[in-house]
């Protein structure tokens, strides 16, 4: 009918899979959240929001809608079988990446980038990783577990290798996991200081971005499993942004970890939102 | 993808428009609104929470699989401007009406009632109107306006005329209201009582269904732009649904006051998604 | 100027306190709260919000612009200082009742009904009590003090004496309180069964209604500090408040603990407010 | 320190596990929840809680402090690990019921209750359950998963086979649910009707009772993962339980499925802390 | 009565309209809001919560009980009926403008400023703007509405034309938008880099000050519409007014687009009763 | 048993009181809260939060592990009796001191600190205070109340005297209290900029800590009773905290003002955890 219309795809993500470059993708899975769960709820949540956004983007003076983009929905996952979700999400990406399209998934909790990044590697075996985040992630087990949010980026490691993960924003972890990044990875705790020297760094390298947005304080970013005060702001996360525009092969990239239920007022949503333009922008202008 | 799913529609509506008897369609305004508003948010909150509904209901004994039921999204309605907004919906609802369907539509605040009944006025000259609400929305207007949430019924009976409206469970209103439904329409206060007879002897005449959710209690309808304490219970609401298959000829219905930033716990979106069901086979069944 | 108001009063409460007969006050003190503080706030909350209300009631067929009513404000107290602020109440009260005229007094916790029951008590030494409530109220002190919205009933049996006091819907004391009642007051536990026999049986005498909206159940009513399921629900209260027509010396009354910040969704507010209103018919038409 | 407290245990809890007959413990595991998860907060919500109740119950006229109970905390769980979870659980509960006490366990999702079943069950041979509950829980998978919250039942029934399962107050599952229940379970559905029957029939024998608490109707008891309108009252489940005081062999409990979060007033902590009291007194007294 | 007091006005504003220079009006509008409601209800929410905030200002060493200021209370506006609705508000600006006393509106949504800017624009024909926001509020039209939030400052630039009105904060529009500001205002996007040049540069013309409060940070200012991730910190908003005292002509000022129910923790009000004493001192002092 | 754990004490404060220089002790007392009341609750919910928190500190890298740390609980205290709830308090901290521990006391309103700061004043007959706030809290009575949170620091100087109170980013008080500053303690409003020089002046000083979280801007630390909008950010509060390592004689401390019922995401709890812990370390590892 002329006049209906439904919004179940983020806003400016209405072209079709076949002639999009970039394909949009939700992975709602929380099942080894340690504290508050709930990230399961944040592609149902952005997609209606994101029409409180603009398409254009004043940071990067870009506009979604000079792109060809689409948003195929959201993974179908079972409940209570960590394997089987990663699995399924593992299935999704590759098609994706097979496809020549980037993906750009939304969680969920931090572990469903490990699948993804194992898509990527296999058609990228340089791939490096630029990991924001709160936490650092590089537990070997969660209380036994080796597959958990809080092992994420250990379990990348196991294939990755050293030197192809860079860290920023880091400001929680135990003594043990700080003093393994040493050796292993490269990490900027607390802020994103260096964060320009290493994207020009990496410009040639294929990377993937993974964005926990915990790396934002929680003042503007509230809605999450585990808010850690002492976070960076909207404006230099923005900031940081723009600098990937330098980067020659962003080949794919995740924004994880909003769980809108722990966000009464809707401006974390509104911050994810705005987020995920960005990344879509970057990956799609080049 | 084979293992991908977006979750636009309500359960089970997932028919195509020209297989469907019965439309699902949403009227997100809320502009006549004179206490809480947020009603716009309904449609939208809804089709999600409608997964966590099974698609057989226990009380009518039927399931939504077993019938052609489409979903085809939200008006889009202009901001600011009543009239405007209205004669979108009535073209809406007219092309269903047209097209042989039955309308069933989420506000939105009641005043969206008025373009609906309207399309199903000229289509069934002696439609009758079944009523439920807390209010009786008689005022002849509303801080000078006619077009008003306060006025919808009283601006019905405009083109219906007399003994064509039956409200039930009416428990707030001017002395004024009160008193003119004595000579106009029939008006069951506080309850349901009359209920079934009033089906009983609509039976064979065109009956359009028009539920404002705040006829429940508060309890457990908290959601709601003017709660008034002291309306009936679900269970109650249930039994008077299940008389209703008597009717040979339910020509449409909707569901309107669900406002869901007012539902912290989500139950009244949980009683929207659940009337909604039973409503649709109500519709469906004959 | 013409088109300007400002909702300061409660609704129908506009008249001069020289020209009414029931003075509305707000006594927003929470200072022995054992649980959850907050009944502060009910007196501001439910003035803009009895703007929801509409002045007629349906259930007395009476309506609050048919009398003279005045709502004064709020009694200014000191915090973290119990005994100056029950002081201040009194002397409130004190006037309002020297004046002539009824005290409807809005809540705060319970024990801001000691300081109107002396002042009441003053004037009609055979006062009786009608109370409603979730808790006996009848400990003799708690944690050492004997100003406590936990020993309100019993400090005012301090003075009242034996069979003056008559509650209802109580489900929650110690095994003590329980059998301290069955000597000392009439004690209706779980509901209201024999409220009427008791209201006619008191039709002579002067009566002083208090209301801790607790009796509801917190389906209806969350917005309280110790909410007690198994209370009754809104319609038995308010056939309860049409009983009470009977009585020809309600002389003044109280509705407390309303704790507005424990009301998300507003619900209690409005029930408070609707209680008001009943209450307030009940004061003036006689 | 004489003036220091601290409130890690349910109120009226605080026997040493020596001493006591009775074993409160938390199971915080909400790992299969498919709609909204939280329940594992359960647990640590209702401890601080219960200090707004009393230790007597008016309805049993039976105190807590007459009996001996202990509250050992709650198991220790991995995430994203279904079976080991239930692995823990079950190690747990046996050991309690080794020791010849009876455990009240504390969910948590419904899921938990099998791993206690099966402990119960290795004991008493002729178990039988009894189970309130707005879901029937009878699927014999979810999504491809066999250990489910939605085959909990179905999974019970594998070990215990036909006519040992008596369900009440079902109201949701889908048509194939209802159906198998027919010849494999008794099910009273969306009420509690023939309980007293029941429980007459089942005095001599080991009862299990397991409550999930979203038998209730979402008015009283809404923080739950998925709220089912129509349930029962909470005074009925009152009346329910107080019929149990018949049966000589209950053997144990659980109380499941409060999900903090979504009960932003506290009324649900509150009902859940009122249930466990009488049923810690159900399981003491005999 | 002695000790009895409302709290009806805005703290410090309890002199007479007669004789006051500075007047404080509620314009509870929100009719045009597209996408989350809820202005309306600013006005009477910081009303009471002013309350919390001292009358002395630090930042200003000026104090509001050193002037005399009243608040008249909120302009009575129909609903649904925009027009009607900003020709109430210009009829009231425009009796205060003409009794020569300043306005300071506080909306409601943005729309608002178009009537307040009329009435002053007709006293004082070569007046500016000064404004700010989050967004440029210069669309032509939205969804083919002239008069819309989303329009306001297009509209005010019909009468006023280029080079009177000046943006800061700006970073949310269509690349239209900005495009267009190019030519027809002053356009400092993002921050308030060039704010102080600009008031030294206004400092003998006539100004109005719009304050859209969205211009804040959501991390500060949660409570909104449409929250904009990246906006200024409540300090700098402070420095900004603190510079204004340069001006010999501000004449009235508005402040708008709280949504007070979007604000659960109550800080959002805060800051809007903050930023309203900062420019009452400003409009008062000179 | 072996898998079951409590969490009824702060991450990582297990010890024995015997063994620990550090006692963590709550005290639960609002009543003098003249705004919101609520901080009672602050003790009981960091609890089980400080389990989201890591026990190494990246930003002093020293790890709470390695301290012997106890958690005695909240001191039991009287509802409205000011005087009796403080002696509670003085008590306790007095046996913490004479152990020859240092009392970490976690409030509660902040006229909690005025009992710790007389136990501490016995003892250490030279102390001084370092007081960070956003209030001045120097009135000499709050609405005739010498004992009030908003006079807790004047009450402190009446036995301390000139010379020996530092306080940090105060922006809220009368004029009066500013003026009164200047003379009778050292007041470094709006921000912390000479906060380490004040440190090396003090550091063979003995040193009361008392940290009012609502020193902090409400963005970031919106729990709280009074938010005052302007307040330094989290890390400028880390920054601090890492300079007091200088300090020699650290004595004791208190965090006080968390009102976690207006904290809907839980980001002021965890922001106080934080807190704790740093301050925990700065009090131990010396």
């Amino acid at each position: 009918m002329h006049n209906v219309s439904t919004t179940q795809q983020f806003i400016g993500f209405d072209a079709s899979y076949e002639s999009s470059q970039i394909v949009l993708v939700g992975a709602p899975f929380d099942g080894t959240t340690s504290f508050r769960p709930g990230t399961r709820f944040a592609p149902s949540v952005i997609r209606p929001d994101s029409y409180g956004l603009e398409t254009y983007s004043p940071y990067l003076d870009l506009d979604l809608e000079d792109y060809s983009l689409c948003d195929i929905g959201d993974i179908e996952l079972p409940f209570g079988n960590t394997k089987n979700a990663l699995k399924e999400i593992q299935t999704t990406i590759t098609q994706i990446v097979n496809d020549n399209k980037k993906p750009l998934m939304i969680g969920g909790e931090h572990l469903v980038s490990l699948p993804a990044l194992q898509s990527l590697y296999e058609k990228h075996p340089d791939l490096c990783i630029i990991h924001l985040d709160a936490h650092t992630d590089l537990r070997d087990d969660y209380m036994g577990e080796k597959l958990s949010h809080a092992s994420v980026i250990r379990r990348a490691w196991d294939f990755l290798g050293d030197h192809r993960i860079y860290q920023f924003g880091i400001r929680s972890g135990t003594k043990e996991e700080f003093n393994w990044a040493k050796e292993h990875t490269y990490l900027n705790p607390f802020n994103l200081e260096t964060f320009e020297d290493i994207t020009i760094k990496l410009k040639d390298r294929p990377v993937y971005l993974t964005i926990d947005l915990d790396v934002l304080d929680p003042s503007i970013f509230p809605g999450t499993g585990t808010p850690e005060p002492g976070g960076i702001c909207f404006n230099t996360l923005i900031s940081a942004l723009k600098s990937l525009t330098c980067l020659n092969h962003l080949v794919g990239a995740d924004i994880v970890e909003l769980s809108p239920h722990y966000d009464p007022s809707g401006v974390s949503t509104a911050v994810c939102c705005k987020v995920v333009r960005e990344v879509a922008l970057l990956l799609a202008h080049k």
